[in-house]
Order: C-alpha cells, then structure tokens, then sequence
C-alpha cells in the first residue's frame, strides 16, 4: 500500500471512529434525561414517546460504483427527545471533476481526479435553550492533499458561557498546533457563515479552515483534536441545558432562527450547493436541515 | 407624457387594481368560512382566535430614492384562518444593473438603466386539501420593454378537478390572444418549476413567459388576461376544499411538501435569487417562504 493510500484509509478510519464516539456520547445524553423531568418538559406536549432515542444507521452508494468513480457513505440520524433530529454522515467518494468544478479545485489542472473522505454533522435540539451545532473535517486529495472543515455553534437563546466555552475548546485545539490558527481559522468561520442578504451571522461562530497541507501528519492530527475539542464541548453545553423547561415564545422564536439556518444553507453552504448540483445523495446533503421550520 | 413613461404608469396601475380585486377576494373567502365549520376544522387547535383574516400593508422604499435609482414597492399580507399566509407585493422599481447582470437582461449592452413594475402573489393555506399558489406577472422597461409572468399551482393532496380547471382557466386566457401560448407557456413552466437536485417537478405546473414584447398593447392585454383568469379559478379551487376536515397525517404531508417549496425558491427561483442578490427587499423577497415547514 503506497503512503497516499495509507493515509485515505487512516483518514477514513480516523471519521469512522469519531463518528462513533459522537454517536455513543450523543445517546448517552439521551439516557441521561431521566422520565420525570423529560415529563415536565414541552417535549411532552410534542411527542407521545417520550424514551431516548437511538441513531439509525443507513448505507448508500454511488452510482457506477467502481475504480474510476464511486464510493459512498453512511448516514447516522437520531430522532431523540433531546435532539430533535441529528445527523452524523461519513462518507469516502473518488471520481473526476467536471471542468467546470476542477477549476475551483486546487491541483487539478492537470488530472481531474479526486478523492474525498469526511464526516459531517448537524444537530438541532428540542430546547430552544440548547444551541445548534455544525461540525465537519474532510481529506481531500487530488494530485495535492488536504484537510479542511471546522465547527460552529447557533445558539437560539444566546448564552455567554456557551460562546466562551465553544470558543475555548476550539482555541485549545488550534493553539497545541500553531500559534496562528485560531485566530486565522476563527475570522474565516465568521466570514463564511454569513447571511448576506440579511446583514447578519449565522450563530457566534467556531473555526473553519481549508487547504491544510503543509505536513500530512501534523494536518491529520490537528484535524483529529478539532473532532475531540467538539467532542468534548458540545455535550458539556447540552448537558447544561437540556433539563431546563422553555417557553412556547422561545421555542417559536427558534423555528425562526431556524429559516436562517435554512436560507444559508440553500443560499450559501458551498458544501450543499456543490454536492446538490453534481448529484451528490440529497438524502445525506439535506440532512442538515432542521426538522421544524417558521417563516411567520 | 411620451409614450413609454405612460405604458410605464398604465402597467404600474393596472398590478396595484389587481392587487386590490385578490385581496378584496381573499379578505370575502375568510369570511364565509362559518364560526361553526371553522370551530370543527383543525385550524382551531393551531388557533386561540379563528376569526376572518384581514391583509395588512406595509409600504416599502428603495434606498437612495431618486430619479436614477429608487422606488419601493408595498406589501400586503394576510395570516387568516383559511390563509395561513399569503402575501401579494406590489413594486416600481428603477436604476442601472450591474455589469454582471445586465449580461443576462435584454436590451441593455449599450444602456444599463431599467425600470421594473410588478405583482407576485403566494398563498400557503392552513388547509392541505387546498393548493399553494404563485402568481406574478411583471413589466419591464431597459432599452427594450417586455412583459412576463405566470401563475403556478401546488397541491400537497393531488385532485384532478383543481389540476384540470386551473390548466383550463390559464389556457382560456392564452388561446384569446394566441394558439401556441398555451403549449409553449405551460411546457416553459414544467421546466421551470422543476427541482433538478430531487428531479422532481415543484407542483402541477400552470404557465411561464417572458420577453414579450411583440405588440405593447395586446401583450399587456395578455398580462391583465393571465391575472384575471388567476382572480377567477384560484377562489374557486379554495371553496371546494376550505371546509373540509383533514388528519394531522395530511397536514404533516404539507409541511413537508412544504419544504419542497422552499429548497426551490432558494435555490433556482431566478427572482429570489436576484433579489437578494442585488441588495432587495429581503422581507419582500421571502414573503414566498411557508409559514410552517418541516425536514423529518
């Protein structure tokens, strides 16, 4: 097996695992909330099972699949009482860039091939009080290698505690590394999730970076501390909330806050707009897309 | 006032009458729904009050108004009992495109400025045996002028009878004026109203034209022909339907296919995308998103 193909298969492996732990961490916090306190919550009102919920686990393939093109990957979704829909879908996809796509593509000039692996999650919670999260990191090679992605944090009812910590936790990770990636990667998460039309930003931010190829290895290990940081932080701050009861004006205003997560994700996600327009699975692509939606 | 400037006036006024004959026409189908047949229908779990719906106003104006630049336009909404939202919005709006966009408008290689009058209408009913609607029909003046529009129907409970009188309403207004409009505008519509990413079409289709500029007088006939046919078939598809009990399987049905609506406007709707594109008016623009949507 050469290098390039053992780091595909650690790089793939390394999203497998994460998605594991996530979605082991994630049903925990399901058990957790115990039936007398998830009883007094407005989830109650909403749904007549109230048991934690459990991540169900479908497979999908490419069309064609084979050498030259093909691949494909695993959705995860839990539909819980704590989190209301999430989604945790890996993936591993290889095949070659229409001319018009290559362009935007760094080192495919002169070979259209790629080779793509990654995990990516959204999370949308009951509580209006638990922020939403995104989290994706990717291995992309082409006749250059690189890693990418980031997490961001949406709260509904902001929290300062919260932004801190998500904050922290991300920097914590960036700083074991350089210096000057937190920074850097912090002020390319708030460019990026932007709502243009809206003059507004999606949530309070995380880190998102991209083209990360100066040293596969410290790359790849930077890009495995930005899942445990997640790991790690996320639940804290669903933890801290997720007991407390809401009101029916916080949950109404989330479903709003909710049409901005939905407008930037069909206006602006590069991911959504690119897996969508080269026939990419839709199923997997609009996984991200809260289950419950207000436009008043 | 030389011709142009009173073609401009005569289509501005004729959007604004019919935009005042549908409201007057909505505002009357809210109020014949009886307190007693409403009180049975499931809108009074959602409702604290099921009282007639009235359209509220709203005025809008472009920023830097003047004569190179400027207008607003107004909106009226209305939240009833039997609309759950529908807004019809009303705008004249003149300036200069932008080199990017004008590569895309006719007429305007040698002068960027135009000026665009219009009506665009869509309807969500709290119902799910009654259709959504888009209606719009436009008037746009660069160095040439042109008419466009069309009207659209989405039915989240197929029924033959509404697909078959809405076709054969929007057919009647096009054969008055020209045999191969029906054809041709109807098949324009299928393939605009088409969600390539799911392929799937929106709804059951209706008509779509543009750049209609053959003869200014019997093309504006045209455009005033498509919204009364509009004004006379839509009631009528509303009244068959608005008393009848619907399950909470049906109305969950319609807030998916709601989604559908959604992930369209977004993502190909030319006119929302412009919009929001070239610095419009976002609430105008989004007026057309669902009240209530849902992604399972």
């Amino acid at each position: 097996m050469n290098t390039t193909e053992d780091r595909k298969t650690q790089a793939s492996e390394w999203f497998a695992v994460l998605r594991d732990r996530i979605c082991a961490e994630f049903e925990a916090i399901e058990d957790e909330l115990s039936p007398e306190i998830a009883a007094r919550l407005p989830i109650a009102e909403d749904l007549c099972d109230v048991t934690p919920g459990r991540f169900e686990r479908k497979a999908w393939h490419r069309e064609d699949d084979g050498p030259a093109k093909g691949g494909g990957g695993v959705m995860s979704v839990m539909r819980g009482r704590v989190f209301e829909k999430v989604g945790v879908n890996v993936s591993t996809v290889w095949g070659e860039f229409s001319a018009d796509f290559a362009k935007q593509i760094p080192g495919t000039d002169q070979d259209p091939r790629f080779w793509a692996g990654g995990i990516s999650l959204v999370a949308h919670l009951r509580s209006p009080l638990v922020p939403a999260v995104h989290m994706n990191t990717r291995h992309i090679v082409t006749t250059k290698a690189w890693f990418g992605g980031g997490a961001d944090l949406t709260p509904m009812v902001p929290d300062e505690a919260d932004t801190r910590d998500f904050h922290a936790a991300l920097q914590a990770a960036c700083d074991k590394h350089d210096p000057d990636y937190h920074g850097k990667f912090k002020k390319w998460c708030d460019e990026y999730f932007y709502l243009k039309h809206r003059d507004e930003p999606r949530g309070v931010g995380g880190i998102f970076y991209d083209y990360l190829e100066a040293d596969w290895d410290a790359d790849f290990a930077f890009t495995r501390d930005v899942g445990l940081a997640f790991l790690d932080v996320y639940p804290k701050i669903v933890r801290r909330h997720m007991a407390k009861p809401w009101t029916a004006e916080q949950r109404q205003h989330q479903l709003v806050r909710r049409g901005r997560y939905v407008e930037f994700n069909l206006l602006y996600d590069r991911g959504t707009l690119f897996g969508l327009k080269t026939g990419g699975n839709v199923e997997a692509i609009l996984m991200s897309l809260p289950p419950a939606v207000a436009w008043p």
